[in-house]
């Protein structure tokens, strides 16, 4: 058995051809950490939620990290980091094509029901309807892996 | 389908009843999420780690960030979150009690090998060979589940 780094094209492609991680951004006073789904596309990370904290606490501090696992047999696995900063896509024309491409990558999972998708608060104001776009540039990416030593 | 928020027993219960979640930390600039087993006991959630970027995070900002989810069939899910402070339990006299429970509550499950048990940093200095354990207070529980509306 051997830990070893991931190299950064190794990372790239385990984040293209996953979709489910855990998205930590920063409050005032603790982290907060939530299951997302995402997209991958061209060095950035796409993602949407519903208002709430995570998307809150993000517009204050606008740095995230989404770490990505793979759990395989025989107590292998993978696990890839990214940093980046958050990047609201808002619904004006000036991010239309922007917006419309995160939509179009994130469309095709049938997710929306899942945890971190939605939020609890949605429902208490009178916009809950409009999910919030965002990518995430990816600043700083590493990965690891468990492998049997051959 | 029904979101609805868990009771703060729902949420203990639920704690005491997983070993797996992922735990964030705040660095300097961005947020670090990292998977990791976990013990719950007394209202407190015990950890270790060996030496490494989520150690050195949580002696500088010691406030965490602990995620805990269940992904069950049909769609349905629950997300647990612990919000609370780092505590170190360091190999001196006046704490190899508490240092002692939380080795008894970790050591039954083998998983050693496992993301977030250890650093790629481990090796690099003399130094590696020491686990670092340590606990969370449990300052904010909040959990959320979606079921089958009746």
């Amino acid at each position: 058995m051997e830990l070893r780094e991931m190299s950064d094209d190794a990372c790239i492609a385990f984040l293209a051809s996953h979709t489910f991680g855990h998205l930590a951004s920063m409050g005032e006073q603790y982290p907060y950490v939530v299951p997302v789904h995402y997209a991958y596309d061209s060095r950035k990370v796409f993602l949407f939620s519903m208002p709430g904290q995570k998307v809150d606490q993000l517009r204050i501090i606008p740095f995230a990290c989404l770490q990505v696992e793979e759990m395989e047999k025989d107590k292998m696995w993978k696990s890839v980091l990214v940093q980046g900063r958050f990047d609201e896509l808002p619904d004006i024309p000036a991010r239309r094509n922007e917006r419309l491409h995160a939509w179009s990558l994130l469309e095709k999972r049938p997710f929306w029901w899942e945890p971190g998708s939605f939020e609890l608060s949605a429902g208490e104001d009178g916009d809950s309807g409009s999910p919030i776009f965002f990518s995430l540039s990816i600043d700083v990416i590493s990965g690891r892996q468990v492998e049997h030593r051959a």
